[in-house]
């Protein structure tokens, strides 16, 4: 029989800290059900001493899921242990993360401390941990670079103390495969209690040099059985390991005997719903989950593809889920259809939620004839529940080639009726420019992207924009089939958001 | 003293066959330069027998570039290596790249022979050759699913014949690092003329399950001397290995004894050349070149950082190029400094080519005040030597939230002058509807992306579009600080390319 390997999924924890890919509650649950039915072992919700909407969010994941463990980040600090016990007091299976820096440098200039007060503190955090939780998990931070004899000393006092399962990550995403896969193997060998599953090492590897996906499957076969990743590897930086990848490598190399209990069918929905709730573009040639990713393309390939798919294909696009056929919806599709395709997609919404939902959709499908998935999920991604301060009431711009950019808007706000116009270099820069002249503060917009990626002119267009107001940076969105107002959109949005 | 490992391009042969990648001749020279000026040895120029425009491309490659050789790949056929010796004729180092499918599924499906007819041909082939060029590199593809025995037969027979370097694919991208070690072990160990040099082992491995990267330094940790590698990975369905991964592993693991001629801190600007030329968008955590790649965002990681950048950094963004104070043009910028600016980022070009550019240039530094190297790389790339039938004359739109958008346009088409007018959904939907008034012809919007990432709403909108018409698929591009007439350009430039 094959062995089993743990899936933990950090997405909403190591994905969700990267600058413009913040969720909120209503997000994070979409997708925390999402990876519940992609068929997870551990949901990473949070890190919830770090502030009062990664409180909010564990507890409400915690309660909106049934069957994977939810997980809890702290440091080795009693009272990041109070507050993720605290969150965590709903959940049918919960699990602390708690852990501390092992390497020389981390032990040097970030906690001025000597190795035998690491191990120390290490344990306590342990043993307190344990006190409220059964599953202690305990990670080893820059582990890639603790030398291995005295990382074991670390992980065998840390079993002792009653972790269940000790994280080896490879922070700076140094290692190479030989070098990771040697240090699991070394650890296996010299600490008591991992042989016998008494705990489980688990790997956490990140994509710097482009190895993660590599060092975690040595890890792995070297004996951990957990691996941490996200979907479509995103994370701090170059981001982590990919989910997706780990899961079709395993499913392919059928003769390591190691099984998951990912369905890899409902791996590219949970890719689109990420990639689409936290604003993560996926490059055409990302590894599984791009667009081009099962796109034969030369002469010499296409003809042997046509001769025998096998010469080419490791694997079919309908092994991840991808559906060349997907439905899509029109104006007359009905509320039950629109319910059924978010389900599909991995989201379902209380009734009050379905009904603004398909509003919104009917207004869109007057617009454009064919309703996507893409679609869909931006519709139900879109907050309606926030009372805003500011709402668009009108826009008109002008533009072309030979001429000026002139807009008019007209703003509402906090009930009271603001009108100006401005010209500018282009109808995006007029709009916002006719905008500032009713907001009057000090903002720069530090980034805008525009994505519209798609198969037809009436298609609608997302924008994303970070404005810098008073210190802070502020994250906005927008979609319309018209760019120029989905800018405006995303501006306002970004304002609705100001401190004060 | 260090070993050297050799770094042969296959950007502008395996990555400029992906759909949309595309380049013109003029195109190839400037990221053939660029390649140059970073330091690769080898630069795979085209497959010339496939097209008209392939033998250009190699033939004026060929004149344009100096010190790297420059390779053109055939199949196991004489009028292929004719043709690529015709196409070489220019080349101060050339070599020719030859070879078969080795696996059960190529001899089997594709050939319909037996693995003695492979070799006899596989032989005959590099003898041919070698009559007319003394560098002959052949690949065995899908060597990655070949049994290790037979490939050892077959590299034997073919080093005997004369082949100084032998490339083993891992075509179908199916390989663990492990795995794709051993393989290379096998064939150092068991085939004569490797170890002693005669002829050196190459790796070309494909990313499908995100371990490229970890299996070509699989390879050479195994004896491989050559490896295979695309600029940003780009490449077939998930892509190549990426040159910058394994440019900056060699570098971070000084340890492996290992030297390239890559000059990293060329890494950057290569990237983003390749990146605009080729319309193929970076993913923000792409490790070396996404824009996150070097971005700390946890508190955790930032309070590190601060008290010690080695805590979490394994290399500097300056490693590779990155220079976050980057000189910006503006309107006051004379010729001089744009043509400063166009060789810092790896672009010479003809004294008339910079006229005109040095024209576009001060157009758009008239609509916005800073010119970005994005800027300057966007309109260095512009075709700027075609003569066009259809041109956009006017264009006219007016949108916005709470009107039917509305556009105006007017086009000279070889001389005689069109206008028309029409409403659509969104101001892209109505501008493509007016054009469609006056170019009645039965084309299809295939795919539609606006790439706008930017730090200001005047900045320069790029349009990609694929358009269908008469059975094949046409690309067009447009740019614009107005995305809507970015959108008209793209789909003319479409047009343009229609072949009746």
């Amino acid at each position: 029989m094959n062995e089993r390997l743990f899936i933990f999924d950090t997405t909403l924890r190591d994905g969700e800290q990267v600058p413009g890919c913040q969720l909120n509650t209503v997000e994070k649950i979409q997708v925390a059900k999402q990876l519940e039915a992609l068929g997870v072992d551990v949901i990473e919700a949070g890190f919830p001493v770090s502030s009062p909407g990664d409180f909010r969010s564990v507890v409400e994941i915690s309660k909106a899921v049934t069957w994977p463990t939810i997980c809890a980040l702290t440091r080795a600090v009693q009272r990041d242990i109070d507050v993720a016990v605290e969150a965590l007091q709903y959940a049918k299976h919960k699990r602390i993360h708690t852990g501390i820096g092992t390497s020389e440098s981390h032990i040097k200039y970030k906690f001025n401390a000597t190795r035998e007060e690491i191990i120390e503190r290490a344990v306590a955090a342990v043993k307190y941990a344990k006190r409220y939780c059964e599953d202690v998990e305990f990670y080893a931070e820059d582990a890639g670079r603790t030398d291995n004899e005295y990382l074991a000393r670390v992980i065998e006092a840390v079993v002792k103390a009653g972790a269940t399962v000790c994280n080896i990550p490879d922070t700076t995403g140094y290692c190479l495969p030989s070098e990771f896969g040697a240090k699991i193997k070394y650890l296996m060998e010299h600490v008591d209690g991992l042989s016998n599953g008494q705990c489980i090492l688990s790997t956490h590897c990140h994509n710097d040099l482009g190895m993660a996906t590599a060092n975690t499957m040595a890890g792995v076969l070297a004996g951990a059985r957990q691996v941490e990743v996200t979907i479509n590897g995103i994370g701090e930086r170059a981001g982590n390991t990919s989910l997706e990848e780990i899961a079709m490598i395993l499913k392919c190399h059928r003769g390591i005997g190691i099984d998951t209990n990912i369905n890899t069918q409902k791996i590219y929905s949970t890719s689109r719903l990420v990639s689409s709730l936290m604003n993560m573009p996926i490059q055409p040639n990302k590894a599984i989950v791009g667009r081009n990713a099962f796109a034969h393309s030369s002469g010499i390939h296409q003809d042997g593809v046509l001769k025998n798919a096998q010469t080419y294909e490791i694997m079919s696009p309908k092994d991840v889920g991808i559906d060349e056929n997907s439905i899509l919806l029109t104006a007359r599709s009905g509320r039950a259809a629109l319910k059924h395709r978010l389900q599909v997609l991995g989201m379902d919404m209380t009734d009050e939620v379905l009904d603004k939902t398909y509003e919104a959709f009917l207004h869109l499908a007057d617009q454009k004839k064919e309703i996507t998935d893409d679609d869909i999920l931006m519709l139900a991604g879109a907050d309606r529940t926030a009372a805003h301060a500011i709402q668009l009431d009108y826009l008109q711009v002008t533009t072309g080639m030979g001429v000026r950019s002139v807009a008019a808007i007209g703003l509402n706000i906090s009930g009271e009726k603001f009108e100006a116009s401005a010209s500018g270099n282009g109808p995006v820069d007029a709009a916002i420019k006719a905008l500032k002249v009713i907001i009057r503060r000090q903002m720069t917009l530090k980034e805008f992207t525009i994505q519209a990626i798609s198969k037809g002119s009436d298609d609608v267009g997302k924008v994303h924009m970070q404005v810098e107001y008073d210190g802070h940076l502020y994250y906005g969105f927008g979609a319309n089939t018209d760019i120029v107002t989905a800018s405006v959109e995303a501006y306002i949005d970004c304002i609705n958001k100001f401190k004060k």
